[in-house]
């Protein structure tokens, strides 16, 4: 079949076929893609789930990303909340929404790009649904599974604890500074926000290795941050000598007359693994120390910098509140 | 807190936090919303998983029904792909998408529909995401739970099983041409469209009861029992004089000089159930017999009404293909 066209010359049922075609076998995988529903094994009893939706114009535009740059990026935040709970992915849905005028090859490379990071992550793609809309939406629902092991919540947290973090942070949010600034360079910042490379193995990796919580950092890592603070009634004390500041943040943010720090301590979007790990066990591997964990204070719970209590927001906020 | 003004004065937070007020507990929930995922029970080391996107526009219009039917309707058309599986609902997850003007109030309500309709068919809202958008998009992912039974596919017709089902045809299809017609009544059709009435237990009931195949019929009896037909490569006989024209249906059709029986063989979206039933067993409670699986003949794998091979489409088609 060609891909000429637009979705309105092939229709729903050539879309599916072209999405669903040569998926591969998949241990997990009981049924895939045909039929009402699809059936994913579960070897302990439980199953994780996690759903994520990305709207044209609000999460990405045609003319920034490529259409599998925002095909992995839709399936890496479902992905990554599920690695977040210390779970393998195992199984993915997709709803796919467009225009009916869509080209074809967009929205077949836009599917590339989601099976692409569903298998990348170890998951297979096992249903979904396809309709038409004014404007793309995708929504992605990853399910994991714990293999045994209990999983790590935003609660855990206890003073004494360490703070670590697997993945990048800042990249998404300069790249996206890049862009709104009109340029299409450094590539490296830009590429990081069109397409996130969430950690995944680092989750299960921090729940075999002492992770007492963990969270994925999609709004901030301060935000973040202070979602295992609330939930778990500490304070997360980061020391940002800790972090890394790579040298294309510094020349970016050197460029723009800004503080680099800013994008690392408040940019989300890049999907990185925050964990606190049980007091006395070294930080898993690929995971680095930024602080420690003390008991909430006068401020009560909530995030430290250097010392010094943060209430800023952080964070993307959806409707404008 | 007040559901005046919109989604803009509460915010993302704000509108989560009125979806998941009070959730009643469930047995399945090992953990519900506020983490990075949700975590159901498997008793049986599987799970069945569906999803499903509405549109506004495509899939239903704010002035033809209320916000309460329109997160029934969302929630139904996944929680149904479940039962036809032979599947028990146990958690779901919605994925709500509106613009920051909505009044709050009416996603409130909308969201009180999902959750009405998914507690309705035994299951409980486990997880979620909402963001902004141009129109209001719900997608909702229904887990079940196959109790140790094999799922029921559509690919597991056989020449000489009988023909079911349960559950409501054509009432929707009647509806939507009375609303399209410009007219608010019969109510009880007009009702049937905003809000389908699938017979959840009736799935697993089949299963226990030598259902053979199953399908929700979504795109209207003839293309769903075509989708069975095919997959098991066999014929579906219906036995049109074996399916009742409600009276509101016949009186419809009367008033518009339509033969009522197209809407029961070609409308869709109410969610019935269609099954094949192994030959000799008896149709399961809240099953009626309309008719018996043959080989396939000389036209192949299909439908045939009363006796004639049958070759219209039907069916919506996304996109217009």
């Amino acid at each position: 079949m060609s891909d000429s066209g637009t979705l309105a010359d092939i229709g729903e049922f050539g879309l599916i076929d072209r999405i669903t075609g040569s998926l591969p076998d998949h241990p997990m995988v009981i049924l895939g893609p045909g039929d009402d529903a699809a059936i994913i094994k579960t070897d302990t009893a439980s199953v994780v789930i996690s759903t994520d939706v990305m709207v044209e114009g609000r999460h990405f535009r045609k003319d920034w990303s490529t259409p599998i740059d925002i095909g992995r990026k839709a399936a890496a935040a479902s992905l990554a909340d599920v690695a977040a709970m210390g779970a393998v992915p195992t199984g993915v849905v997709v709803a796919f929404a467009a225009p009916a005028d869509l080209p074809t090859a967009w929205a077949v490379s836009c599917t590339a790009g989601l099976r692409a990071e569903i298998e990348g992550a170890g998951a297979a793609l096992i249903g979904g649904d396809v309709t038409s809309a004014d404007a793309i939406m995708i929504t992605v629902t990853a399910l994991g599974d714990l293999q045994g092991r209990a999983p790590v919540l935003r609660s855990g947290a206890q003073a004494g604890d360490t703070i670590a973090i697997a993945g990048r942070i800042g990249w998404a949010a300069a790249g996206l500074a890049v862009l709104s600034r009109g340029f299409r360079s450094p590539k490296k910042l830009v590429d990081a926000h069109r397409c996130p490379a969430p950690p995944y193995e680092a989750g299960p990796a921090a729940a075999k290795g002492g992770a007492t919580a963990m969270i994925d950092v999609s709004d901030g890592l301060i935000a973040d941050a202070r979602h295992i603070a609330k939930a778990s009634n500490v304070v997360l004390a980061i020391d940002s000598a800790l972090i890394d500041v790579p040298e294309e943040i510094s020349a970016a943010a050197s460029a723009f007359n800004l503080d680099p720090r800013e994008w690392l301590l408040t940019g989300g979007d890049d999907h990185a693994l925050l964990v606190t790990i049980k007091k006395g066990n070294p930080a898993p591997a690929g995971f680095v120390v930024i602080g420690v964990v003390e008991p909430a204070g006068d401020k009560g719970a909530g995030v430290s910098v250097d010392g010094h209590f943060v209430t800023i927001a952080g964070g993307h906020r959806h409707f404008g509140a």
